[in-house]
């Protein structure tokens, strides 16, 4: 049992926990909680840590059975944990990442979002849930866009992390090229769209480009969309939250492509 | 000015930012923050307080030339604001409440929200911003929603909660009469709703009831409804963040209206 938080494993999850350099350099993340937990595919599973608590709960108990695990006492526990009423089971995980060509899971009707710098870690979690739900093939997502294995981003996508591809990149240029080849119209929600994202048609493949929540789309970014596309806004609004603004586009497109299976 | 933190003015301050009670017993609540001090309708501004900083910085002052304000000297001013990093000026508003019959704006394509018990200021706040954004008519809460003048929630409305209509109520049965009589249709985002809801009709009058993150809808509260609707969702997605389907439904809502008003 682990009972000191000078302990080398344990200085190392607080450093997985904390640090996006100490994740990519390691290439794992760090999961919390029972919900998460069941979620991890196994053999993406490196070492489960749980209380003592947890591990003396004979229910509790069974979860880790057949993990490699390691008992940690409470207080070590509640130290090391990212949240203020821990569960008592803590999992570092391997991370996974796509190429993009292999993201295209069908001949038509694939979704992708294109995430450009998104920073608010709640929205990145929402998109990536709303983005399972919506079928998207993969997300894309620039150097600079908030770390995936943040804790809190982990925490709100509700386990869709494991589900959804996804991509960093520093050659945004090689990724719409790769797109382009197959044939997906890349989108972007902005201010100057002339037409309303619905009086489009995505029912090929579709990349929807998403900014930054306060800077929206740069200008680069911007002159590789096939169509800058209006979210229209009534009263006074100027633009709609990030998390928002994805899931209209991402439901939109599910819809049309629906829609569009249905008369074939 | 104002230098101590046990001034009267200052406690009562405290207060309205920190207790709902309060807030409701004087009928205001408050604002921090030059963006959103701009948004507030003149009429409504009871009280402006702004730092020594603030009122000493020219290009700033300006903006409470004409305003009944009070200056705080800075260590105060940071002791009462609810942000981080103060900007220096805080306002205490007038609460404005409408009644259902009120909030219809014209004779068919109004958008109404049913939110039952969303705790979350964030997600309300996102649903108050995007409600502007869809044009919707009015905003109807259970009692026991999170308190649209908690500071997190009106912070993330960007201004919207200055423009759009809302109301609490504990007596729903009479709200949903007063909808029913001007011809609404009652429609639930429900798990065990049969049809999408891109399948059905909003071009009349629609309100959507959306339910608590945790639990959903209630069983009495989805028998109001007169159609249960699903959202869709693909991989092993269980339901979507409220903020989300509230906005996939309000703007699927506010498409159908654009498009039939184009069409008549």
């Amino acid at each position: 049992m682990i009972t000191s938080t000078a302990n080398a494993q344990v200085k190392n999850l607080i450093q997985i926990l904390n640090k996006p350099k100490v994740r990519r350099e390691q290439g794992v993340f760090a999961v919390e909680g029972i919900k998460m937990f069941l979620e991890i595919p196994r053999h993406r599973l490196v070492k489960t840590y749980v209380s003592e608590k947890f591990i003396s709960n004979p229910q509790l108990s069974t979860y880790v059975e057949k993990c490699d695990y390691e008992v940690v006492n409470n207080e070590v526990f509640r130290h090391i944990s990212d949240t203020v009423t821990p569960q008592g089971i803590l999992a570092v995980v391997k991370q996974k990442e796509l190429f993009t060509e292999d993201m295209f899971l069908k001949d038509r009707g694939n979704i992708f979002l294109i995430l450009e710098d998104v920073q608010d870690p709640g929205n990145l979690g929402t998109i990536v849930r709303t983005a399972e739900g919506a079928g998207v093939s993969g997300i894309i997502m620039t150097k600079n866009t908030v770390d995936i294995y943040n804790p809190k981003v982990i925490r709100s996508t509700m386990g869709a992390i494991f589900r959804v591809p996804f991509v960093y990149t520093d050659n945004m240029e090689m990724v719409i090229k790769t797109l382009k080849d197959k044939n997906t119209v890349i989108a972007a929600a902005h201010l100057s769209g002339k037409r309303n994202y619905f009086d489009e048609d995505f029912t090929g493949n579709t990349a929807f480009i998403v900014g930054n929540e306060s800077n929206g789309i740069s200008e680069k970014m911007a002159s590789y969309a096939d169509l800058l596309v209006k979210i229209p806004m009534r009263g006074k609004v100027e633009s709609l939250n990030a998390s928002v603004a994805a899931s209209i586009l991402m439901y939109e497109a599910f819809r049309q492509c629906e829609k569009c299976e249905k008369k074939i």
